[in-house]
């Protein structure tokens, strides 16, 4: 029986980073990785764009940034480990410290043994709750053969209309891939009220959904898919409750994935509640000679403490990382997550880090959320985008943000990011230094002005969020809008209509307190907020009783 | 005589921003803001993209984004505070709490009371240290008018050729607003053997350099011009040092900026050794019924605790909430800077944040350095751009970075300041979670990887800078270029010829060690880094005694 000092299991992300370090660590050592697909160390994230033609041929996501296929010759020669593709791992005897392999292309079966062992098993597509017929156009969207499907067909002309089950971050980026350079015409069904249901609340999910709308996306929320069937012809039904039936030439599924841990299981291994191989901070299971990483395991959230599963390539190289030190007697933690997103959906760039407000509330927290809409640059720079944000917060501590717009919103994810890891507060946003140049951002940072906004909340301003039900929201109100008259007449917003709102332009409101009631509630309203907020202060410090800042503006309702 | 509760002088940026917080705070009370120019809170650091032709009027500039212009009337019914312009404030009396204030129209002087004062004064252009013959043509580049006067200029085809002094930040947006879109001949002279000596490092710099004479511009460093004349037709004639004259149409004088601290030096205020006013963590003055903020103050370091003068928009903004707060009783500290700065110079974006390797050796420390070339998205997505990042560090503590390419720089340099702001280790980088989707990033952080190659050499790795001579770097020794064959044949580097590199690529290495003398001294180099630190790995393994990786690879040398 061969063995060897390390044996990986799971070829694509933690796997192989895994064995990489360690083969720098421990040059002398025996690494094993088994992979039970053909392909190794693909670039799984980029499965929607080879879908959707941005990138010309699959072998792009196998190969090095320099051309050479990532195969196993190329791990043994330039990496120095084994890896073994096609052979799926069937069991593990914790006992005998041995794995069997099933070589799947002969069938064959072997033990292997090893000194310390590594799951790097992933994670699969969750199955749907509603019955689905077997049909090679009816797919989830994981593995390479379900993006390599789905593209065949429709360069082939197969495929004039699509239907995605499943609203989250896949579900949208293959929205894009499939309405985008194919034109299909897509149908996107979403369980919840809402897309993106886990990572944004929903006032920040519809401007998201506005987009998809706008490049011709259906998108039906709240949609229960009862069962996905085969007409005639062999096409897909997809019957959902109390809609017309929608005949489609290829459905995707959608519905996320749960961590893969049959093999653990087996083994006795400890599952966590959340479905996620149990791990201590270095990474290292129930079992002392086995270490887990990637999407099959669960995580630590760095602001709740509570066990948490996602799934997400670059996560799954930093347990890599960790594992591997550990491995080679280098004691490393992994330091827990604050769940930091991104996807791309058209031309609107969603992100989110931390707790959205629901999370938030469920996870026992009382928390309170501030919204703004800002310019990636200053607006006189040319391309300037804008974007929304809602940042929620407890008290002074930082809990999320979510962001969603045409501008640039990766820098303030990611420095929020780095600032909540490290248990930060409203001061540290304030205090934070930005890179400042009109090319790149404006002279205050978005950051910064929502940590005054949340301040001036805490001392009596009463922000309302884009969230709220404006429509109906209090039919006695009185509707300001502040903007200036060509904008006012030339940019409405959604409910202006139903609420009639008196136009008077910041710059004459001192002059013209006499038209309003001081009495009544006021809803203030301007393109992004700012000018909301100085109005809701003249007003205040006129007596005004009841004064309320519509945030983020027309822009957030656009 | 007039007296307000507060007075403020100077209307840019840190004035206005401390007279519209204090408004908010306090709205009882009366401000009075003092400019000395027309022009109120305009974009001042937009100037380079109205001189360039970016933006097309000035106007733009002097208004807010909804396109009203932020005149006194503006402040004052908006904002809530009065702003005098064209007023020069020509004295202050500390005893009497009275300042003495010019109407530069008129030339009538009058006294204002004060309770509290503030001083925004901003900074002024350094005048050259060689004569300057007086022309309408030979200009700084720091207020409106020298903006506009260059751009009606170069309009009216008035300016075919161009001289810039000076290779700082003003003078690099200077060289691509004049060399852009105006298509003039520029000659950019910087004294110091490299351009943006105070914030980059000269082998990062040259990299920025390399872009400028891409796209046309002459750049002469160690260039010490000696006169600036002007000749009979009254075209102005720049002097340098062991060169030919130059004629041009119009010269930039860019040599910096110094704070402007007359006002307060001749009313006996504290002026710190770096020229700047001195202030307290509160921004108060040595008076304690005086503020300042904005260019005319000097800061603190938090990495070093120096006392430094960095003139910045977004400093000054920031600088104006701390003293409004403290004026309206909230005690508000300012935390000091790291130095976060972005240049766009033509498509390549610069960037850096705390101690370049020279300023950290300046100020007492043991620095080291790590460099590498990365993609701002992964190869295979379309319209990855790459990026060249140096990181200087001491032993584990973090002290600056600088990035410069055409990627995305800014969200290193953000994330980087976060986490320098905190008093950040290398570890903080590889804990750092990261935002990550195709579209955006690579799945594993450029910073993680600078934390890892830093750790590699602190176990004994070498790192040889692309700042090193590598021309003349150990005539004796091998190189080996680890990248593919046809890399090697088709994109060659500097110093190819000369070296007479041996290509074997990474995946072959391990099969051709012995075309290789274990006991010579080899360079290794690829294209951005990592096949290098790979290849390095394997022959230390193998034996070797002597084995340096050109960090940065091609990348960084084109």
């Amino acid at each position: 029986m061969e063995k060897s000092d390390f044996v990986i299991i799971g070829g694509v992300a933690a796997g192989p980073k895994t064995a990489a370090v360690l083969a720098r660590r421990l040059p002398e050592a025996i690494i094993t990785v088994y992979q039970r697909e053909k392909h190794i160390s693909y670039g799984s994230c980029g499965l929607p764009y080879f879908a959707s033609g941005d990138i010309n041929s699959f072998d792009e996501l196998t190969r090095t940034s320099y051309g050479v296929a990532r195969s196993p010759g190329f791990f043994k020669n330039s990496k120095g480990f084994n890896v073994i593709t096609e052979a799926e791992v069937v069991s593990i005897d914790r006992e005998a410290k041995t794995v069997s392999v099933k070589m799947l292309e002969t069938g064959e079966i072997f033990k292997h043994g090893y000194g310390k062992l590594v799951l790097a098993t992933g994670a699969n597509p969750i199955q749907p709750p509603f019955p689905v017929a077997e049909s090679p156009k009816i797919k989830p969207f994981v593995r390479p053969a379900d993006a390599i499907n789905f593209r065949k067909m429709a360069q082939t002309g197969q495929v004039g209309k699509a239907v995605i089950v499943g609203g989250g971050f896949i579900g949208c980026e293959v929205a894009e891939a499939a309405g985008g350079l194919w034109g299909i015409e897509v149908t996107l069904i979403e369980k919840e009220n809402q897309l993106l249901p886990y990572v944004l609340d929903p006032e920040m999910a519809i401007i998201a959904e506005r987009e998809l709308v706008r490049q011709d996306v259906k998108v039906i929320t709240s949609g229960k898919v009862e069962e996905i069937a085969i007409n005639d012809d062999g096409s897909p039904v997809v019957k959902i409750n109390g809609r017309d039936d929608i005949i489609a030439d290829y459905v995707f599924l959608c519905l996320g994935v749960k961590p893969e841990v049959t093999l653990a299981e087996a083994c006795g291994l400890e599952i966590g509640k959340t479905g996620g191989i149990a791990v201590d901070k270095n990474l290292r299971t129930s079992d002392p000679d086995i270490y887990a990483g990637g999407d099959c395991i669960e995580s630590e959230s760095q602001i709740t403490g509570d066990k948490i599963c996602i799934p997400m390539g670059s996560l799954a190289n930093r347990h890599g990382r960790v594992i591997a030190e550990n491995l080679a007697g280098n004691r490393t933690d992994f330091p827990g997550v604050v769940g930091a997103f991104l996807v791309k959906i058209f031309d609107m760039n969603v992100g989110s880090v931390g707790l959205s407000e629901q999370k938030a509330k469920n996870s026992g927290l009382n928390p309170s959320a501030v919204w703004g809409s800002f310019g990636d640059k200053p607006d006189y720079y040319p391309e300037s985008q804008t974007f929304c944000v809602k940042m929620v917060y407890e008290g002074n501590r930082l809990l999320g943000l979510q962001a969603v717009g045409k501008g640039n919103i990766c820098r303030r994810v990611d420095v929020f990011s780095s600032i909540l890891q490290n248990s930060g507060s409203l001061d540290d946003l304030i205090d934070f230094e930005q890179g400042y140049a009109p090319p790149y951002s404006e002279a205050i940072d978005p950051l910064y002005h929502l940590a005054t906004m949340a301040l001036a909340k805490s001392k009596g301003l009463e922000f309302i969020g884009p969230g709220a039900d404006l429509e109906n929201y209090d039919e006695d109100a009185v509707w300001l809008d502040v903007r200036e008259v060509d904008e006012f007449e030339n940019d409405t917003w959604p409910y202006a209509e139903k609420h009639k709102p008196i136009n008077i332009p910041l710059n004459d409101l001192r002059d013209c307190l006499n038209e309003l009631d001081s009495k009544r509630k006021i809803m203030i309203i301007c393109k992004r907020g700012p000018r909301s907020y100085q109005a809701a202060l003249i007003l205040k410090q006129a007596g005004f009783e009841d004064v309320n800042i519509v945030a983020g503006g027309v822009t957030a309702m656009q």
